[in-house]
């Protein structure tokens, strides 16, 4: 209901700055960009076509409400937005933005591009961006916030708060990171448990002291797990010597979560990993999803062989060929069942290393259950649908059914559980790939079982 | 990376617990409970036989922790738990958890068993919780927490301060929300702006007028929605004379954003969407996937009938039946990308209402470029294989081919948007029903085509 009223927001939204841009009405424009939230602009500009899109920005104030908008923007807009903008407007809409903000807006950049707004903007900020800059993609040092400060451990909790106020970089303060006097983090305090201690009372004597912590080069994925598992709303960032160096904040791990669950459901379909493949062209869009039908192409050619092998068999009983799809389809189905069931039970740390077998005979207990049960009703089908044919198609169409779908539910839980165990993202096993195997292996078992149950 | 040393830590506490089990050591295994993060204990449980669960679970002591751990566990494993445990007994563990994590534990209990526990517990905890458990499953009011309090907005900064220091009941302290004479709710302040402004200031003077807030009736995925567009810790739920009744925190709808995403990718399979479907019976398990599974067998059944209407044509050219495979699974394939994309970018707001025609229109383009590629690819293939078949076999598999693409595209594509319209969860049609309409009208199109240009 609510996700009615908020499409529906965005669609009034649209419809007015529609209509002031067919209009002109730069003055309206700029007011309206002013009063909307950088969120819901970011959604609005996927409607305008590409120079709507350049209109609108080229009267964006060069402020921090602008900052703002370039981050929630898709990336694909963010760099079409940004290719021909001059390095001294970017720089200076950027200026006021956090590190982790700027170095994100500029890592969709040309690195030529980049490195000129780069040297526009402050030596101090510089440095700290070329470092955040260094660190791989998805990493958590990629996502970090550095502006953060540390407390040490015998510091009173009224000279912390004072301290707090004097903190105007630090916009996400969430909880207070206490060190030891080698400056290592040793323990977490709370706003609220500071707000609500006695003012005398020393940092180490409120603090939690196991405290769960990344490594800058640790995965989001990982990142995301932590701060889900533990409910936190920031995670610390240490280097190797246990020195505070940012944190992970809870509205970025949503972000995370999201974008991941989105690039598993891609991938498991066999269309790519890129996220935003909607605001791409066809071309672009033909070309991710391209490699994984060939997979599925390899696979027709296959079982395409294997039916030409058995050529002899077709001929003399032509009502084969009408369950060809049958068997192939339910095997399908029940496989992908499978394989995604596995996928996201990795994914949220349901299958965790060692229950594997386990999960396995499950499985293979589903599908003697249900391939048992479909099995006997299609036989029965086949038996009087074609009941002129030979008496015993009705067993060979049945225990094809039956194979087949206790091979799909082993070959669905198995390629997924391998990928994991040699390192391969199991969502990639998920679409063409599994259903392939099957098709093959399915159109097999078929053909051996009727030669060997049919008088040919 | 990370994820394996949480593994790697789930794993050794698995194997501790496991050996203080097999030895009865109550006193170890009581101090190793208390050690333990609730979190990580709900983990380790999943690997845990049902008498060892009720075995650790009753030497738990009866507080918070106990509680906290019992809001982390699975539904299925905490049902199961609770099921014989004395109303006694749960009503001492959560008498000090928050209303919504009782209510949320009470909700898995039978009814009766839940009654009796209510009626042990004070008087106003009674009357809160009735409440709570009012709400419709999976809405805002189910999910928030009712330990909020709200100032007045001629408060000063300094006396806000000090209130908040009064708050000991309410543990998620976010953001201070601001009332007005009538108690309705007109602003936020973040706890940050409190503690960095001069004491005198007024509340009013730093608040945010502009707030975000949903109704207690809100579906769940909306109020995420909320949070992840706009960054929120909190989103305040208000009642329909704007009074504030509770707020949702970011922790729980991180949960949700997650569980969501199991139940699309469950759903897109055909796997019902029951999240725990791994902590189920071989039998439950079979019984949610089962009806999915008729869809293809229904189809199956369609197609065969189809292949049967066309014996003719197969008796004289037999290879057509080694093409069945290929064609229905291309088309299956590209169907199910398409259908994939299509729902997710729905699920993350990518495809608003009034863009679902320019959309569409794309990926008929990539089903044509798509289509035609692999088409023309296996003609090719066909026509010099089968030589000695017939002239024109390569021409009817590979514009089958063409056309099975483009129709699953627009099949995939459609079927969802037209879900969405008529209000019902897009994401249950990628599965059986996308692949199954393809199967169908791909082996259609495959013999009509076939009929036209062979010579039979």
């Amino acid at each position: 209901m609510r996700k009615e009223m908020f499409d529906h927001e965005i669609k009034i939204l649209r419809d007015t700055f529609g209509r002031l841009l067919r209009r002109h009405a730069h003055t309206n424009l700029s007011k309206l960009i002013l009063k909307t939230h950088p969120a819901d602009l970011s959604v609005v500009f996927r409607y305008f076509m590409d120079e709507e899109q350049i209109q609108v920005f080229s009267i964006m104030e060069e402020n921090e409400h602008t900052a703002e908008f370039l981050v929630e923007l898709d990336d694909t807009l963010l760099a079409n937005l940004l290719e021909n903008e001059s390095p001294e407007r970017i720089a200076h809409v950027i200026q006021q933005a956090s590190a982790n903000d700027q170095s994100y807006i500029l890592g969709t950049l040309e690195d030529e591009q980049a490195q000129s707004v780069i040297e526009l903007l402050k030596a101090e900020e510089q440095e700290e961006i070329e470092e955040l800059m260094g660190y791989p993609e998805d990493s958590a040092g990629a996502m970090m916030t550095t502006d953060v400060f540390t407390l040490y451990q015998d510091t009173s909790c009224q000279d912390a708060l004072k301290s707090l106020q004097d903190q105007t970089e630090a916009e996400m303060v969430f909880y207070l990171y206490i060190t030891d006097d080698d400056d290592r983090l040793v323990g977490v305090a709370s706003l609220r448990a500071l707000a609500t201690t006695q003012s005398d009372t020393l940092l180490k004597d409120i603090m939690v002291k196991r405290v769960h912590s990344v490594r800058p080069e640790t995965d989001q994925e990982d990142v995301a797990q932590i701060v889900a598992q533990y409910n936190y709303l920031a995670v610390p960032v240490l280097d190797a010597d246990d020195h505070l160096i940012g944190i992970v904040t809870v509205d970025d791990v949503v972000d995370v979560i999201r974008e991941e669950a989105t690039e598993d459901f891609l991938q498991m379909a066999g269309a790519g990993k890129d996220r935003e493949i909607l605001l791409k062209s066809s071309w672009e869009n033909a070309r991710a999803r391209l490699p994984w039908l060939f997979a599925s192409w390899i696979g027709g050619i296959v079982a395409a062989t294997i039916i030409g092998a058995f050529e002899h068999m077709l001929q003399s009983i032509i009502a084969l060929a009408a369950f060809i799809p049958v068997i192939i389809g339910m095997g399908g189905n029940i496989g992908t069942q499978s394989s995604t069931i596995i996928v996201r039970g990795m994914a949220t740390g349901r299958i965790e290393i060692g229950s594997e077998m386990k999960v396995l005979f499950k499985e293979i207990r589903v599908g003697l259950i249900l391939g048992g049960l479909y099995g006997l009703m299609l036989g029965l089908f086949a038996k009087f649908r074609f009941i002129d044919v030979d008496p015993m198609l009705g067993v060979v169409v049945g225990l094809s059914i039956g194979c087949s779908m206790l091979m799909a539910v082993a070959v669905g839980t198995f390629i997924p559980m391998f990928l994991r165990k040699v390192d391969i993202d199991p969502a990639i096993a998920t679409g063409p790939f599994v259903t392939t195997s099957i098709d093959i292996l399915g159109v097999l078992f078929y053909f051996v079982i009727a030669g060997y149950f049919l008088s040919i």
